[in-house]
């Protein structure tokens, strides 16, 4: 298989987790040096949890947000989604398969953390109104005609639905993983993808999360472990070279 | 089913997180506060990849370590350890079942990361003498007769072994996670527990990794959306409330 | 945990399976009889696909309903439906949790065998508009609010859903599986929930096949090696002694 | 990817199954004919249960054999040991991967079915040491440097082992499945390699079962819905013709 030459990619001089570190965090860094994981050649994007809930109906700062929309990640995710959707729009003429992923509404959704919490705490109209929209994808990012779309009910996207079927189906080698949250749903994700052996990408334009340092840090993480986490140029480019796949 | 009053614990003052977090994370937090999640009454204590690869053979800093043990997590696992030897001590006490996970040793290990590209960079006889016991789980936390020792490929003590079988072979409610590391397969661990639906705690004096930014950042993750991160001292007395479960 | 009294059952004289072992095997049974597995005291009720595709609008002979409903089970389920509506009633009397089974459609049903390539032989509107109904669970044993519906890719009910979740979220012991067919979908469940290590019961005549043979054998294989295959009788006096668990 | 042609495959005029189908059960064949499924180019070999368990130390009939064997298939495994080896040899010459499983010893294996009941009730010390050999595999088929083998604790080679993970590792398409028993893990392993989307090829000669109708009828339920249930021929002139993947 011809791989995708990872080492030919631009490393950034400084990265978006570097001020979170210590001292001997990057002392450390500097005598064990990531080495890139490279990508495949047949690749698969996942759109995570882009849904209604994480973003509320407006741009609005984090703190006025989660007034009215508890689960939301503030400007965050407003600011992501045209990156994103320039992603999918690559996917799509290349002809990439697109899994979306959102949440499915369950008997277990009621002791599943914060969202429902949240909602505990909020049981007013308006607020209920809001509920049953919330696992609605967003209309920017919103799942076309042959794009899959699948339900879950923990963090990462492989477990409990037919992800891994799914991505055998299509032969792949590789996920791209955006959406959110970055410390969440994309992180469980992308181990999840490296458990499995794929390859995994993570434009780093296109996740988002509402903690700032739980974005840096678990994209640091992802990066270390499990991922290369990289330019959406980069992705970009990797998708016009590969395309969906011999 | 009698819950653990979870809200009758302790709540400390300051978290070991907080350095790390921007002021609008905790402006956050505060709009949002936590949720404790509690725990159920059937435990199970799991050590996740107490073996030889983590400590070395001796305690060194970490930047000293690695040039013998490249996937040494320096002091931090020696200072933990007396923490889970007691813990591991009254688990067995009060009859709690004991879990201990460490690496199967598989062709999958060649693109598993750190520990293999460490090893490639160290070809001598000596490293190879190393690596050979790389998987031991450490004498202080050895398993004993009765205990259950599993063999993983993957960061999450679920991921690919029989963990899930084996706690409802012993009704579990309840998840207890210690060991290492705290940004890799402790994470995963907790993660895959949550989404499984076990209740889960983490002894926070009982789980280290090699970086002190990823180690407060994780906690904080697995406290804010999986688990209770609890001081050892609180799920001791659980334990010794509890016990192995009625 | 006070168990079912799995030796108290009555054993029927004959089973439907005895007319399809040969001489050896029937020595071998002799020799090596099983062992009734028994029950827990907290079960959950599994309805296995009872969707249109596997009944048709009407009871109709196999042969004759294959024209129409190529994944028809003829006679079988027809004759399968009061007692899995009895078992129902007296699971929702006894407030034991449903579970609903049924398809996703998706990328996936494109290689997924019969159905599909059924349709694929009678690509007519009529046909097109009984595909569009194929997986409606049918009204006898709708879903009533409250109770789950999960939609599966595969044979098993576990594979790809949360249905392991839901069970621990229930803290389930045991599982009861009704619906179709024998020899595939109910007969991977019914694997699926002794792998993790729940008490399986099969009543007998809630379970269905468009194979005789396959339907005989396969209720010999799964009380052979993972679950009880005992009356409807029996399984609802088991019920009305347990209820919905302690 | 240029696929087996499956519809080339020579179909045997009469199958084993075939005296035991009810008359109604061949008419409906007649009216719904199975359609061969078809490999892909990149096959793995997995090898189930070869182990000392299901062979005892020499070949005897089963209603001897269980004497000492209680696990026993009696003289069928040994009749497929030489077919088995066959399929090995090609399979090792043409760089297929190998994947050996066997059990694994834990906690579980006390309530899991007829092995446990039959050691229960023979406790003595020729038992016992017969016993301790039980998940050795049969040195005609051991495991070679570089072949993987994995230890599991369910019917299904995939349950709760990294088997996913090495297929997506090797890039497989296609899995070969022998061993033992066709109705319990031959069985459960093909219907998960199917759930997951691979390809399945079942050489009839290489599998067996201490149940002569089972046997027949569970590759009756295989080539129907599952895999191809072909001659040893035709897999090993797929496997000279594809080899170990492009």
């Amino acid at each position: 298989m011809a791989e995708h030459e990872a080492d030919e990619r631009t490393v950034p001089a400084s990265r978006i987790w570097d001020p979170f570190l210590t001292a001997r965090d990057r002392a450390h860094l500097e005598r064990e040096p990531r080495t890139p994981k490279g990508a495949g050649t047949r690749p698969v994007l996942l759109l995570v949890d882009l849904y209604r809930w994480a973003f509320g109906d407006e741009p609005e700062e984090l703190l006025d947000a989660i007034r009215t929309w508890p689960g939301s990640c503030g400007l965050a995710g407003w600011a992501a989604l045209p990156s994103i959707q320039r992603l999918l729009a690559v996917a799509r003429e290349q002809r990439v398969p697109v899994v979306h992923l959102t949440g499915l509404e369950s008997v277990l959704r009621d002791d599943a953390g914060p969202p429902a919490d949240a909602i505990a705490r909020a049981p007013n109209p308006d607020a209920a109104a809001r509920r049953a929209r919330k696992y609605e994808i967003v209309d920017e990012v919103a799942p076309i005609a042959g794009e899959v779309v699948l339900r879950k009910t923990a963090p990462s996207a492989f477990f409990s639905t037919p992800l891994v079927s799914i991505l055998q189906h299509f032969r792949a080698d590789t996920v791209i993983v955006a959406g959110e949250s970055t410390s969440g749903c994309v992180r469980a994700t992308v181990a999840d993808a490296r458990s499995y052996r794929y390859r995994v990408l993570v434009p780093e334009e296109c996740v988002f999360d509402r903690s700032e340092s739980a974005h840096a840090i678990n994209l640091f993480d992802m990066d270390r472990k499990y991922a290369d986490v990289i330019a959406l140029e980069e992705v970009l480019m990797y998708l016009e070279r590969v395309g969906g796949g011999a």
